[in-house]
Protein backbone atom coordinates (compact mmCIF):
# COMPACT_ATOMS: atom_id res chain seq x y z
CA UNK A 1 0.00 0.00 0.00
CA UNK A 2 3.13 2.45 0.97
CA UNK A 3 4.82 2.45 -2.16
CA UNK A 4 8.24 4.05 -1.53
CA UNK A 5 8.61 7.08 -2.99
CA UNK A 6 5.45 6.68 -4.27
CA UNK A 7 2.28 9.80 -2.80
CA UNK A 8 1.22 7.21 0.04
CA UNK A 9 4.85 7.37 1.24
CA UNK A 10 5.45 11.03 0.88
CA UNK A 11 1.90 11.37 2.91
CA UNK A 12 3.19 9.16 5.66
CA UNK A 13 6.56 11.31 6.43
CA UNK A 14 4.53 14.27 6.05
CA UNK A 15 1.88 12.94 8.66
CA UNK A 16 4.09 11.36 11.00
CA UNK A 17 6.88 13.99 10.87
CA UNK A 18 4.22 16.58 11.79
CA UNK A 19 3.20 14.43 14.85
CA UNK A 20 6.98 14.11 15.74
CA UNK A 21 7.23 17.87 15.59
CA UNK A 22 3.62 18.78 17.39
CA UNK A 23 4.21 16.40 20.38
CA UNK A 24 7.39 17.92 21.28
CA UNK A 25 5.86 21.45 20.52
CA UNK A 26 2.83 21.38 21.87
CA UNK A 27 2.84 18.08 23.64
CA UNK A 28 0.77 14.71 23.29
CA UNK A 29 -2.61 15.66 25.05
CA UNK A 30 -2.80 18.58 22.98
CA UNK A 31 -2.48 16.85 19.20
CA UNK A 32 -5.48 16.88 16.98
CA UNK A 33 -6.17 15.16 13.87
CA UNK A 34 -6.98 19.09 12.12
CA UNK A 35 -3.57 20.34 14.09
CA UNK A 36 -1.70 17.32 12.51
CA UNK A 37 -3.01 17.61 9.21
CA UNK A 38 -2.40 21.42 9.07
CA UNK A 39 1.10 20.89 10.20
CA UNK A 40 1.76 18.20 7.68
CA UNK A 41 -0.22 19.68 4.73
CA UNK A 42 -3.03 17.20 4.33
CA UNK A 43 -6.66 17.49 4.57
CA UNK A 44 -7.64 16.08 7.90
CA UNK A 45 -10.18 13.36 5.39
CA UNK A 46 -7.05 12.45 4.56
CA UNK A 47 -5.51 11.45 7.58
CA UNK A 48 -8.99 9.65 8.85
CA UNK A 49 -9.64 7.49 5.34
CA UNK A 50 -5.85 6.22 5.80
CA UNK A 51 -5.49 5.84 9.62
CA UNK A 52 -9.28 5.96 10.86
CA UNK A 53 -8.59 8.59 13.86
CA UNK A 54 -5.87 9.75 16.24
CA UNK A 55 -5.26 7.24 18.83
CA UNK A 56 -4.83 4.48 15.62
CA UNK A 57 -2.26 7.86 13.82
CA UNK A 58 -0.74 7.85 17.34
CA UNK A 59 -0.03 3.77 17.24
CA UNK A 60 1.20 4.06 13.31
CA UNK A 61 3.89 6.06 14.82
CA UNK A 62 4.67 4.66 17.92
CA UNK A 63 5.27 1.56 15.77
CA UNK A 64 7.80 3.68 13.52
CA UNK A 65 9.51 4.92 16.37
CA UNK A 66 10.50 1.56 18.00
CA UNK A 67 11.58 0.26 14.52
CA UNK A 68 15.60 -0.92 15.35
CA UNK A 69 17.52 1.69 13.21
CA UNK A 70 20.44 -1.24 12.71
CA UNK A 71 20.81 -4.76 13.09
CA UNK A 72 22.37 -6.30 16.42
CA UNK A 73 25.69 -6.06 17.24
CA UNK A 74 28.05 -8.70 16.81
CA UNK A 75 29.81 -10.13 19.22
CA UNK A 76 31.34 -13.06 17.93
CA UNK A 77 28.94 -15.85 19.92
CA UNK A 78 25.39 -16.31 20.52
CA UNK A 79 25.22 -16.08 24.33
CA UNK A 80 26.80 -12.41 24.17
CA UNK A 81 24.83 -11.32 21.21
CA UNK A 82 21.47 -12.55 22.92
CA UNK A 83 21.96 -11.18 26.05
CA UNK A 84 23.06 -7.31 24.62
CA UNK A 85 20.34 -7.76 22.64
CA UNK A 86 18.09 -8.81 25.27
CA UNK A 87 19.64 -5.86 27.82
CA UNK A 88 19.10 -3.25 24.77
CA UNK A 89 15.72 -4.00 24.20
CA UNK A 90 14.76 -4.12 27.72
CA UNK A 91 15.96 -0.65 28.66
CA UNK A 92 14.40 0.71 25.49
CA UNK A 93 11.05 -0.55 26.34
CA UNK A 94 11.16 0.44 30.20
CA UNK A 95 12.43 4.03 29.78
CA UNK A 96 9.92 6.53 29.17
CA UNK A 97 9.45 7.00 25.83
CA UNK A 98 9.95 3.22 25.16
CA UNK A 99 7.01 2.63 28.02
CA UNK A 100 4.88 5.71 25.71
CA UNK A 101 5.33 4.24 22.52
CA UNK A 102 4.63 0.91 23.49
CA UNK A 103 1.52 1.86 24.83
CA UNK A 104 -0.15 4.10 22.39
CA UNK A 105 1.46 0.96 19.95
CA UNK A 106 -1.05 -1.54 21.33
CA UNK A 107 -4.05 1.06 22.02
CA UNK A 108 -4.82 2.52 18.54
CA UNK A 109 -4.38 -0.58 17.13
CA UNK A 110 -8.31 -2.40 16.34
CA UNK A 111 -6.87 -4.95 14.47
CA UNK A 112 -3.44 -5.80 16.17
CA UNK A 113 -1.62 -5.45 12.83
CA UNK A 114 0.59 -2.13 14.94
CA UNK A 115 1.40 -4.99 17.88
CA UNK A 116 2.27 -7.45 15.11
CA UNK A 117 4.72 -5.20 13.86
CA UNK A 118 6.19 -4.60 16.62
CA UNK A 119 6.65 -8.10 17.22
CA UNK A 120 7.65 -8.46 14.23
CA UNK A 121 10.83 -6.37 14.38
CA UNK A 122 11.92 -8.13 17.57
CA UNK A 123 11.82 -11.45 15.56
CA UNK A 124 13.46 -10.21 12.66
CA UNK A 125 16.71 -8.73 15.30
CA UNK A 126 16.51 -12.42 16.75
CA UNK A 127 16.57 -13.93 13.24
CA UNK A 128 19.71 -12.20 12.30
CA UNK A 129 21.79 -13.17 15.30
CA UNK A 130 20.63 -16.67 15.00
CA UNK A 131 22.46 -16.91 11.59
CA UNK A 132 25.36 -15.26 12.45
CA UNK A 133 25.41 -17.99 15.30
CA UNK A 134 24.66 -21.11 12.62
CA UNK A 135 26.81 -19.32 10.45
CA UNK A 136 29.40 -20.02 12.99
CA UNK A 137 28.85 -23.53 13.81
CA UNK A 138 27.02 -22.84 17.24
CA UNK A 139 24.12 -24.80 18.32
CA UNK A 140 21.56 -22.54 18.10
CA UNK A 141 17.57 -22.11 19.28
CA UNK A 142 15.04 -21.24 16.87
CA UNK A 143 13.55 -17.99 17.24
CA UNK A 144 9.67 -18.43 18.29
CA UNK A 145 11.86 -20.37 21.25
CA UNK A 146 13.81 -17.11 21.86
CA UNK A 147 10.59 -15.12 21.68
CA UNK A 148 9.00 -17.57 24.26
CA UNK A 149 12.02 -18.11 26.68
CA UNK A 150 13.50 -13.95 26.55
CA UNK A 151 10.97 -11.46 25.16
CA UNK A 152 8.03 -12.75 26.51
CA UNK A 153 8.30 -12.75 30.03
CA UNK A 154 10.25 -9.16 29.69
CA UNK A 155 7.22 -7.93 28.03
CA UNK A 156 5.05 -9.06 30.26
CA UNK A 157 6.69 -7.71 33.24
CA UNK A 158 6.75 -4.01 31.74
CA UNK A 159 3.18 -4.35 30.83
CA UNK A 160 2.11 -6.23 34.15
CA UNK A 161 4.24 -6.14 36.79
CA UNK A 162 5.02 -2.87 38.71
CA UNK A 163 8.39 -3.64 39.76
CA UNK A 164 11.10 -2.66 38.58
CA UNK A 165 13.20 -4.77 35.59
CA UNK A 166 17.10 -4.61 35.16
CA UNK A 167 19.78 -5.85 32.94
CA UNK A 168 20.19 -8.79 35.08
CA UNK A 169 16.99 -9.73 34.47
CA UNK A 170 17.76 -10.09 30.87
CA UNK A 171 20.83 -12.11 31.65
CA UNK A 172 19.01 -14.53 33.39
CA UNK A 173 16.68 -15.27 30.60
CA UNK A 174 18.67 -15.38 28.24
CA UNK A 175 20.79 -17.46 30.56
CA UNK A 176 18.43 -19.52 31.03
CA UNK A 177 17.29 -20.22 28.11
CA UNK A 178 20.56 -21.29 26.18
CA UNK A 179 21.71 -23.75 29.58
CA UNK A 180 18.49 -25.39 29.12
CA UNK A 181 17.35 -28.40 26.97
CA UNK A 182 15.34 -25.89 24.48
CA UNK A 183 17.70 -23.67 23.89
CA UNK A 184 19.88 -26.77 22.67
CA UNK A 185 23.10 -25.27 23.12
CA UNK A 186 24.15 -27.47 25.90
CA UNK A 187 26.62 -29.10 24.79
CA UNK A 188 29.26 -25.93 25.46
CA UNK A 189 29.79 -24.79 21.76
CA UNK A 190 29.48 -21.01 23.31
CA UNK A 191 29.95 -21.46 26.97
CA UNK B 1 -9.87 2.29 50.63
CA UNK B 2 -12.66 -0.13 50.00
CA UNK B 3 -13.93 -1.26 53.05
CA UNK B 4 -16.59 -4.40 52.50
CA UNK B 5 -20.14 -3.11 53.22
CA UNK B 6 -18.66 0.32 53.58
CA UNK B 7 -20.11 3.13 51.50
CA UNK B 8 -17.27 2.89 49.31
CA UNK B 9 -18.14 -0.76 48.53
CA UNK B 10 -21.54 0.20 47.76
CA UNK B 11 -20.70 2.63 45.27
CA UNK B 12 -18.15 0.49 43.42
CA UNK B 13 -21.03 -1.95 43.07
CA UNK B 14 -23.30 0.20 41.99
CA UNK B 15 -21.14 1.42 39.76
CA UNK B 16 -19.66 -1.71 38.07
CA UNK B 17 -23.41 -3.22 38.32
CA UNK B 18 -24.53 0.12 36.16
CA UNK B 19 -21.57 -0.25 33.69
CA UNK B 20 -22.37 -3.99 33.13
CA UNK B 21 -26.04 -3.46 32.48
CA UNK B 22 -25.69 -0.49 29.94
CA UNK B 23 -22.99 -2.45 28.19
CA UNK B 24 -25.07 -5.14 27.36
CA UNK B 25 -28.14 -2.23 26.68
CA UNK B 26 -26.75 0.16 24.52
CA UNK B 27 -23.18 -1.51 24.10
CA UNK B 28 -19.75 -0.19 25.11
CA UNK B 29 -19.23 2.73 22.43
CA UNK B 30 -22.39 4.57 23.87
CA UNK B 31 -21.49 4.51 27.04
CA UNK B 32 -20.77 7.94 29.11
CA UNK B 33 -20.03 9.20 33.01
CA UNK B 34 -23.50 10.55 33.02
CA UNK B 35 -25.09 7.99 31.95
CA UNK B 36 -23.17 5.16 34.54
CA UNK B 37 -23.71 7.64 37.37
CA UNK B 38 -27.97 7.87 36.50
CA UNK B 39 -27.88 3.91 36.66
CA UNK B 40 -25.85 3.46 39.61
CA UNK B 41 -27.45 6.02 41.39
CA UNK B 42 -24.46 8.57 42.32
CA UNK B 43 -23.27 11.55 40.99
CA UNK B 44 -20.51 12.41 37.89
CA UNK B 45 -18.85 13.81 40.11
CA UNK B 46 -18.44 10.62 42.53
CA UNK B 47 -17.18 9.00 39.75
CA UNK B 48 -14.73 10.96 38.25
CA UNK B 49 -13.41 11.70 41.79
CA UNK B 50 -12.51 7.93 42.11
CA UNK B 51 -12.05 6.72 38.65
CA UNK B 52 -10.54 9.86 37.17
CA UNK B 53 -12.39 9.18 33.83
CA UNK B 54 -14.47 6.74 31.79
CA UNK B 55 -11.37 5.20 30.31
CA UNK B 56 -10.10 4.08 33.71
CA UNK B 57 -13.19 3.30 35.36
CA UNK B 58 -13.87 0.39 32.10
CA UNK B 59 -10.24 -0.32 33.25
CA UNK B 60 -11.52 -1.55 36.46
CA UNK B 61 -14.54 -3.07 35.39
CA UNK B 62 -12.52 -5.19 33.19
CA UNK B 63 -10.30 -5.90 35.82
CA UNK B 64 -12.70 -7.11 38.25
CA UNK B 65 -14.72 -9.35 35.43
CA UNK B 66 -11.12 -10.94 34.90
CA UNK B 67 -10.89 -12.49 38.73
CA UNK B 68 -11.28 -16.08 39.16
CA UNK B 69 -14.31 -17.31 40.74
CA UNK B 70 -12.76 -20.31 42.14
CA UNK B 71 -9.82 -21.51 43.19
CA UNK B 72 -8.21 -24.12 40.26
CA UNK B 73 -9.19 -27.44 40.09
CA UNK B 74 -7.49 -30.43 41.72
CA UNK B 75 -6.49 -33.11 39.56
CA UNK B 76 -4.03 -34.79 41.75
CA UNK B 77 -0.78 -34.08 40.22
CA UNK B 78 1.11 -30.84 39.35
CA UNK B 79 1.17 -31.36 35.65
CA UNK B 80 -2.32 -31.98 35.06
CA UNK B 81 -3.27 -29.21 37.29
CA UNK B 82 -0.59 -26.67 35.42
CA UNK B 83 -2.10 -27.86 32.63
CA UNK B 84 -5.66 -27.60 32.88
CA UNK B 85 -5.29 -24.03 34.22
CA UNK B 86 -2.73 -22.71 31.08
CA UNK B 87 -5.41 -24.05 28.84
CA UNK B 88 -8.19 -22.43 30.76
CA UNK B 89 -6.46 -18.97 30.80
CA UNK B 90 -5.84 -19.23 27.17
CA UNK B 91 -8.81 -19.93 26.62
CA UNK B 92 -10.31 -17.18 28.07
CA UNK B 93 -8.27 -14.40 27.50
CA UNK B 94 -9.00 -14.92 23.92
CA UNK B 95 -12.05 -15.23 23.07
CA UNK B 96 -13.88 -12.21 22.71
CA UNK B 97 -14.86 -10.90 25.46
CA UNK B 98 -11.37 -12.09 27.30
CA UNK B 99 -9.74 -9.38 24.96
CA UNK B 100 -12.36 -6.83 25.56
CA UNK B 101 -11.87 -7.09 29.27
CA UNK B 102 -7.62 -7.43 28.78
CA UNK B 103 -7.58 -4.30 26.54
CA UNK B 104 -9.78 -2.33 28.45
CA UNK B 105 -7.71 -2.92 31.38
CA UNK B 106 -4.79 -2.03 29.71
CA UNK B 107 -5.98 0.80 28.39
CA UNK B 108 -7.15 2.80 30.88
CA UNK B 109 -4.58 2.34 33.58
CA UNK B 110 -2.11 4.76 33.89
CA UNK B 111 -0.16 3.58 36.73
CA UNK B 112 0.17 0.26 35.61
CA UNK B 113 -2.08 -0.88 39.07
CA UNK B 114 -4.75 -2.46 37.36
CA UNK B 115 -2.61 -4.41 35.50
CA UNK B 116 -0.44 -5.18 38.10
CA UNK B 117 -4.29 -6.63 39.91
CA UNK B 118 -4.62 -9.08 36.73
CA UNK B 119 -0.81 -10.37 37.16
CA UNK B 120 -1.82 -11.13 40.89
CA UNK B 121 -4.86 -12.72 39.89
CA UNK B 122 -2.84 -15.30 37.81
CA UNK B 123 -0.15 -15.33 40.69
CA UNK B 124 -2.65 -16.39 43.30
CA UNK B 125 -3.85 -19.26 41.15
CA UNK B 126 -0.89 -20.76 40.59
CA UNK B 127 0.45 -20.48 43.82
CA UNK B 128 -2.19 -22.24 45.11
CA UNK B 129 -1.25 -25.39 42.34
CA UNK B 130 1.80 -24.91 43.74
CA UNK B 131 1.15 -25.41 47.23
CA UNK B 132 -0.76 -28.36 46.71
CA UNK B 133 2.06 -29.93 43.97
CA UNK B 134 4.49 -29.19 47.70
CA UNK B 135 1.79 -30.95 49.92
CA UNK B 136 1.81 -33.81 47.77
CA UNK B 137 5.73 -34.09 48.07
CA UNK B 138 6.31 -33.37 44.20
CA UNK B 139 8.75 -30.90 43.30
CA UNK B 140 7.77 -27.67 42.07
CA UNK B 141 9.01 -24.09 40.68
CA UNK B 142 8.32 -21.18 41.83
CA UNK B 143 5.40 -18.89 40.99
CA UNK B 144 7.76 -16.07 39.01
CA UNK B 145 9.68 -19.02 36.93
CA UNK B 146 5.77 -20.25 36.03
CA UNK B 147 5.26 -16.73 35.28
CA UNK B 148 7.87 -16.33 32.88
CA UNK B 149 7.84 -19.39 30.95
CA UNK B 150 3.85 -20.02 30.85
CA UNK B 151 2.06 -17.09 31.56
CA UNK B 152 4.22 -14.60 29.65
CA UNK B 153 4.35 -16.19 26.60
CA UNK B 154 0.97 -16.74 25.82
CA UNK B 155 0.09 -13.44 27.43
CA UNK B 156 2.40 -12.05 24.74
CA UNK B 157 1.07 -14.01 21.79
CA UNK B 158 -1.96 -12.70 23.08
CA UNK B 159 -1.14 -9.40 22.51
CA UNK B 160 1.28 -9.28 19.40
CA UNK B 161 0.77 -12.11 17.38
CA UNK B 162 -2.03 -12.16 15.08
CA UNK B 163 -2.20 -15.81 15.21
CA UNK B 164 -4.06 -18.06 16.50
CA UNK B 165 -3.91 -20.06 19.68
CA UNK B 166 -5.04 -23.48 21.20
CA UNK B 167 -4.62 -25.44 23.80
CA UNK B 168 -1.42 -27.11 22.71
CA UNK B 169 0.57 -23.90 22.94
CA UNK B 170 -0.76 -23.95 26.58
CA UNK B 171 0.52 -27.41 26.90
CA UNK B 172 3.63 -27.60 25.18
CA UNK B 173 4.91 -24.40 27.77
CA UNK B 174 3.86 -26.14 30.82
CA UNK B 175 5.41 -29.18 29.32
CA UNK B 176 8.99 -27.39 28.38
CA UNK B 177 8.58 -25.53 31.76
CA UNK B 178 8.41 -29.09 34.05
CA UNK B 179 10.67 -31.01 31.44
CA UNK B 180 13.36 -28.34 31.60
CA UNK B 181 15.78 -27.46 34.59
CA UNK B 182 14.13 -24.30 35.77
CA UNK B 183 11.07 -26.22 36.58
CA UNK B 184 13.25 -28.36 39.13
CA UNK B 185 10.60 -31.22 38.19
CA UNK B 186 12.73 -33.20 36.30
CA UNK B 187 13.20 -36.22 39.23
CA UNK B 188 9.90 -37.83 36.98
CA UNK B 189 7.80 -37.22 40.66
CA UNK B 190 5.06 -36.07 38.21
CA UNK B 191 6.24 -37.86 35.07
Amino acid sequence: MARPGGRSARVQEAVHGAVRELESEVGRDALTVPLVAARAGVTPSTIYRRWGDLRELLSDVAVERLRPEAPPDDHGALAADLTTWAEQFLDEMTSPPGRAYLRDALLGDPDGSNAGRCSAYAADQIDVILARATERGERAPDVETVIDHVVSPMMYRILFRPSPLDSDYAHHLVAGLLDGPVGAASDGTDA
